[in-house]
């Protein structure tokens, strides 16, 4: 496995590749790597000749005061799993490569990203989008891998690949969880033990506004509800939000309908955690 | 001459001299095309194996009350000057193929697009840098070319290409003028025989004041007094700006230096008209 750490050297890499016809599947991660990651990697190994990781926790994606700093890290670790899941090259700038200066360049995606997270994490989609694009200018992919769990992010980026008709194909992987239900997270490594086994409240809940949904449930508001009410069962759980949304437009739905996605934010001590069930 | 109008068209054409290991020339234009385009072609023609011209009047880079309706355009002609220069491929899209839904997604180049003709236009280089990144994506030109004659817009693009780490070589060339020393602009289609007569009073002043700074003259003032005095000795000439900044930042100079660019814009008539000249 090849470790680039230079965005020009990353570039002239990925040109090499494709001026021989390879084609280049790419996973951009924040590292602390997890089987969500490792799925990811497989789906891009199965259909690109070239697996590119990128480990890069992005400053500009985190509010003052967000957990940027103690964001949780295991090189060592991480480095093994790509190993293990056929990663041919690595990509890990440091911050001073891919923020020399103070950033001052930014891709917005109005409208989606003002929403959800991006209501409670003001500027969290900007610093999402325009890092996205920076790391395609560097890898250079013909497609790239992201993960339902952030599903806003999905759809932010979909929607700059779209307006800034980037030449890269995004595949979103289903959200890979524990046995208990809980969606994998890096963040996931916060929560004390007791956290950890109330947390598996959160797919409980989801879940079973989707049971409600096809018993044939129209009403948002009781599956709201529903959701609400599971979540008082576990102490300690604050509510960020449940949203039942449009999953393209992101826009609250008046019926359930078929094509609807159910999204949770919640406060489990200190994390904080999001999840998201599609009803299709 | 190949025409192409289609994004993913033009992208795949890209990709397969790409693949050829052919250098891709590009000059990006809004078309009623002047010798200061032909000057682009011509630079490209000798740097690159293909060079690509777009033509594409961008309505996301005009304000409300601008001329967007009325913007020149001769399609026919246009294409006989790319033919004449050599051009390999010309990409001409339709606004619904660069737009096709109301435009959500923007490329803020923050700080120096506020400044100058920012200030004055609103949301101007907002719109050129986000259809510059698309027209990258699509034409995935190793080198792209651009007039001195916007000396802002290649400051502001030179900053999306740093920012963004797009993978492309901006190459800025000098104004081409008319013999009595007006810029070459599409906009000066706009005058009459006597506006046109009494435009040439714009590259007078500012050639003046670089003779001032020639002749050891330090204080910003009197460069900007000097150029003001001389536009006065036409009638009818309004100034929206005189301003001497440092070429990189654009921030106003504290003393005349040798690195340091005098930017005008005035109105005459009806006419809106822009130049500059750099003091080295």
């Amino acid at each position: 496995m090849k470790i680039i750490t230079g965005i020009s050297d990353m570039q002239s890499f990925a040109d090499s590749l494709r001026s021989q016809g390879r084609t280049i599947g790419f996973v951009p991660t924040m590292g602390f790597l997890h089987d969500g990651h490792v799925s990811l990697m497989g789906r891009a190994r199965q259909s690109c000749d070239i697996v590119m990781v990128s480990i890069f926790v992005n400053p500009t994606q985190f509010g003052p005061r967000e957990d940027f700093s103690r964001y949780p890290r295991d090189e060592e670790g991480d480095r093994k799993k790509c190993e293990a899941a056929g990663v041919d090259v690595l990509f890990m700038p440091a911050v001073a490569e891919m923020y020399p200066e103070k950033p001052s360049v930014f891709v917005v995606v109005e409208g989606i990203s003002d929403v959800l997270e991006g209501a409670i994490r003001p500027g969290h989609f900007r610093g999402v989008a325009t890092v996205v694009a920076k790391l395609f200018s560097s890898v250079k992919p013909h497609k790239a891998f992201f993960g339902q769990k952030d599903f806003q992010q999905c759809a932010v980026i979909k929607g700059m690949v779209k307006g800034l008709n980037l030449d890269v194909e995004i595949v979103v992987m289903p959200i890979v969880r524990e046995k208990d239900g809980l969606a994998m997270s890096s963040r996931n490594s916060y929560l004390n033990v007791d956290e950890r086994r109330r947390a598996a409240v959160i797919y409980r809940a989801l879940f079973a506004a989707k049971q409600l949904a096809a018993a044939g449930v129209r009403e948002p508001e009781k599956l709201r509800n529903k959701i609400q009410a599971i979540l008082a069962e576990e102490k300690g759980i604050s509510i960020d939000y449940i949203e039942i949304v449009d999953p393209e437009s992101l826009a609250p739905v008046n019926a359930v309908t078929e094509n609807m996605v159910l999204l949770v934010a919640v406060h489990i001590g200190s994390t904080r955690l999001i999840d998201n069930l599609l009803i299709l």
